[in-house]
């Protein structure tokens, strides 16, 4: 069949055709953001279905660059291994193209991207808890303490996703940390970019957060886990989007959702700041206590066994969790993807304020993240110090 | 043409098929020792040739096992990869045949095999220097470091090496550290071995090596570099065998070269003891200059402009070789595969001495390995406390 990019009526036949629907009227439109992917909302009768197709190509900013398809395999791939062992938290696949790069999937509609919703001022009171279970199960059961490590190479190998851990080695870990083109740096904000791109010792520590997330195969990533590749109610989480999934190390995916937290609490610091925080006391207490116990009743001989291991792999993935989202805070500030949780800040002075504190406390993160061995240490982590130099 | 196993008489019609002899008379004999690998010298005229084929099994101590031909093809790759950037210590392939699992080369009978070689008393002055040099050029020229990553992990990918993995996370992280049916244990070291099986802490920090050895893909390692897989005489070195290449930690075969140097000194422990020391401490340092002199010169953005990282990346390397050179002292002791410098000791109290001492520098090594962030720390390295408890 070959691949093309399909119009909407492609998309309807197609679903038709693996008579996912039946003869009855459809209802059909694209939803998508036409960057990296189409995205189609089917529905008949009761029936709702989501279509999603890889587009060649990726668009941001009105640049273009070409981008392989086999992301929608590695997209649908990494869907079926976390349902596997997170089924709750993910959308349910009906089919998977990997010739024409479409994926038909559950139909969301019924939720809300956590980004825009927090924005709205949107309550997801089960949202930290759902991804500390998520991670600690999707992470470890896709990690060598539970797999043999014979399967697990077996894994690894499919996963391997070179064009887009390119795209984010380029855009976490290089471009924001000097002046690269791709950054974009609010007018105001200049000498504190300028401190950034003369701390050689936080670019030492990047480059080594960067060495990390090239060399560590720990676990299966979803590789890109912010709040808007969340969808949530009040009861439900469901995680989309794994398209950027390979073999990285523990701490990547812990990292940038606790960066996101972070971000949700800039439009209106003052009265968010506590519930975020305390988001990130559950999340990580959720994902530490579930870990742990996954580990002490199903780790593989001899990891198991081994006395302490658990709370020194937790140690490690909460230190490079935090130099993670450092990255993922300064990126997200002045690099190529910025956040609405920060531009929408109408009033520019507070904006700055904010985007400033952002920078300051990745710096923090990043530099000194070795000081946060346990939850207590994350919860005594102080940048008073950072933010009034 | 298929596989199967080569008579003398099917190795001399490759060769001389293949144009690398003529019709000139040949002498040809199978000098392997038959447990992995068939491996025939061929003599014609001038001409002299090694054709290594493998077996389809591994045969040790009298057990058989299937093992996959394609190691094979892992070490010729390995062989070329290996020849790019440290020709002078790496035979010449003449042919490499995938399908047929094998590999003509250059005989190296004018050099000796490094451990028996020692074993008798001769001397090998440019050895640690050679190694040194050899290891900083094959590990820095395969890591992302010098290679940008999606090349790295396009070669990575081919490197694929579960067979051997597997057996060497079992033989060496694993088997030692409990009472499994591989291991060796001589009569009159079972308290030893008992103290090592009883010991938490050890175990642990087992673990987390066993971790690091199959979850970080720093470099093409050879993976098995111990001084028998070493041919050399006073001016030249060659390594040989790596079928058990992969892409793993930086330290691990810094690691095992570093043990079975101290291996080479319990023939005779009071007269060779300093001349090893020496040695590692000579094969350290030019691993590391050159290693650093190559990164200053050739690493790739943003790692070489990324201050002090090189030194901190050469503190990891050395605090994870000596951990896995204690995993490395401990398994050819009391495991599978033993050792020459330990089992021909002919005096069962001395050599029963040398094995505990053995142990424990290996426990101590792999417990205290974080001690030792530069040379100067590894030259005061003392384990007199351990020796005497």
């Amino acid at each position: 069949m070959g691949y093309q990019a399909f119009t909407v009526q492609d998309a309807i036949e197609r679903v038709r055709t693996l008579g996912l629907i039946g003869n009855e009227p459809v209802t059909a439109e694209e939803i998508g953001d036409g960057n990296l992917n189409l995205v189609f909302r089917i529905q008949a009768g009761e029936k709702r279905l989501i279509l999603k197709q890889a587009l060649p190509y990726a668009k941001v900013v009105g640049e273009s660059w070409p981008l392989s398809l086999e992301r929608a395999w590695i997209e649908q791939s990494a869907l079926k291994e976390f349902a596997k062992v997170a089924v709750p938290f993910v959308p349910h696949v009906y089919h998977a193209s990997k010739e024409e790069a479409f994926t038909v999937m559950e139909d969301l509609s019924h939720l809300t991207i956590v980004r825009g919703g927090l924005l709205e001022g949107e309550k997801y009171p089960l949202l930290a808890e759902h991804i500390g279970s998520y991670l600690a199960r999707t992470l470890f059961y896709t990690s060598d303490f539970a797999v043999g490590p014979v399967a697990k190479k077996q894994i690894a190998r499919q996963y391997y996703n070179p064009d887009l851990c390119d795209i984010t080695e380029k855009l976490i870990f290089t471009d924001p940390f000097y002046d690269a083109e791709t950054n974009a740096i609010e007018a105001g904000l200049e000498a504190e970019v300028d401190r950034i791109w003369n701390d050689a010792e936080l670019k030492r520590e990047v480059a080594k957060l960067e060495a990390l997330f090239i060399t560590k195969g720990d676990a299966l990533l979803h590789g890109d886990l912010h709040t808007g590749s969340i969808f949530a109610s009040a009861e439900e989480t469901k995680v989309i989007d794994p398209e950027f999934a390979f073999y990285g190390p523990f701490g990547f995916d812990v990292g940038q959702f606790i960066a996101h937290l972070f971000f949700a609490a800039y439009p209106d610091y003052d009265r968010l700041r506590d519930e975020r925080i305390k988001d990130i006391d559950t999340f990580w207490l959720t994902f530490a206590s579930t870990f742990k116990a996954l580990w002490e009743r199903e780790a593989v001989e001899p990891f198991r066994k081994a006395d302490g291991l658990v709370d020194d792999v937790l140690s490690t993935i909460l230190q490079d969790a935090l130099g993670f989202a450092g990255c993922e805070l300064i990126r997200r500030t002045i690099g190529l993807a910025l956040v609405a949780d920060l531009e929408q800040i109408s009033d520019s002075t507070v904006r700055l304020e904010r985007k400033r504190h952002a920078l300051r406390l990745g710096a923090a993160l990043i530099k000194r993240r070795t000081e946060c061995k346990t939850f207590t240490d994350l919860r005594n982590f102080d940048v008073t110090e950072e933010l009034s130099r």
